[in-house]
């Protein structure tokens, strides 16, 4: 059975501008390949109710899990929420859970809640909420779509009470092998290793070294026979290899 | 006049696959808001031909320019010219423009010109070269689409060289106000102001200092003087913010 495939949007003028860099697809990716989920796309795009609504609706039905970070909190900008509703055509309002998560939170801290922080509680109907251990309002779950804060602490809070959740596919295996050589000087190798293994991916990422070129060569694929020898023949190719 | 609009295509499975953090996109970001370009949207994709081609066809139609990177060296998955090129019906062949840089760069160094090498003089024809002064082989421009290194140093060097030919907007000018608060004690105030200074743009970024919560409110615009009567507002009704 192929993994699941995945896609991330991280939503935000913030990031577009340069402002902000974002972490979180970079954490996410990770985190997916843990899983053996396969991420296939991630977006940035700005906080823009009509161009958010639709790139949800386009994401939700190409894969089968889309993550977004971004846009969930009290302040004017945060529309998040009420573009997945409208995607879905599913109706928002405060919920009474996600309201009484809240109270709870800010009455233990003698917060006042107001208009503003109780528009965090505006989920739309059918939404399973996702924990934020870190600072409460809550995330959520609708459909196919993991809707979470931008702030990377609590962005990675709760994709770690969603993941486990998710059934994940075929662990992907790595080898990465360092040779101190050009890029060009192994693509024909590369090439002839990834027609033979064509079961392996086989990508090079090349870096200078105060020495002079280098290049990593990373090897990926679930079959760990297949991958071995791979390995050994590019050992074989390139002696001074190191793995 | 509207600022011209921009989207990037960041290509690779590296980056997907969480192995390599991309920071192209946020430094491409900050140069175009330098320039007053609009960066719309971002996306992240993996080494796909038939996926490439088709979303280098949908970001050219929809925005004045495309800027791309990673997938132009020697190796097997390095396949973004010839994306590039199918995307627009373009033939594309070894250049004797581009083979004529390599054979100097490579002449110089004493390294052998190989096939694998060979393949980075790949350009569509009716291409402009883009300059590569870290490492030679060259980028190129096809239509609006500037099609760049995914290696940092030399994307940032092909940049600088793209950069200057494009004609820029009118650039954003922004101003940043720390308060000590919680976004919920300031949403109102913000959006308020959202409503009185439409030419601004308010954007509000919590963050946790060791004493407690903090926000960064940053507001944006190019008219100088609302952009001033906005901060202005926001001191007033908030005396310890500093900006």
């Amino acid at each position: 059975m192929p993994n699941p495939t995945a896609a991330m949007l991280v939503i935000g003028d913030e990031i577009l501008s340069g402002r902000t860099r974002d972490s979180n697809a970079h954490h996410l990716a990770g985190q997916l390949t843990e899983r053996g989920i396969d991420l296939r796309e991630v977006r940035f795009i700005g906080d823009e109710m009509e161009t958010i609504t639709v790139v949800v609706r386009e994401l939700s039905a190409k894969y089968e899990h889309v993550f977004t970070s971004g846009g969930i909190g009290p302040t004017h900008d945060d529309i998040t929420a009420d573009c997945i509703a409208a995607a879905f055509d599913a109706p928002i309002d405060v919920r009474d859970d996600a309201r009484a998560i809240l109270s709870a939170h800010y009455e233990a801290r003698g917060i006042e809640m107001n208009e503003a922080r109780l528009r965090m509680a505006r989920i739309p109907q059918g939404a399973t909420l996702i924990d934020n251990p870190v600072s409460a309002a809550p995330g959520f779950t609708l459909k196919n779509v993991h809707v979470m804060a931008g702030v990377p602490k609590i962005f990675e809070a709760m994709l770690a009470s969603v993941l486990p959740g998710l059934s994940g596919g075929q662990k992907l295996l790595s080898r990465s092998v360092l040779l101190n050589r050009g890029e060009g000087d192994i693509a024909q190798t590369l090439r002839d290793l990834a027609e033979s293994e064509p079961s392996v991916a086989i990508g090079s990422y090349p870096a200078w070294s105060g020495d002079g070129y280098q290049v990593n060569v990373v090897l990926r694929g679930s079959n760990a026979a297949a991958l071995d020898r791979a390995v050994v023949a590019l050992k074989h190719a390139f002696p001074e290899a190191r793995e």
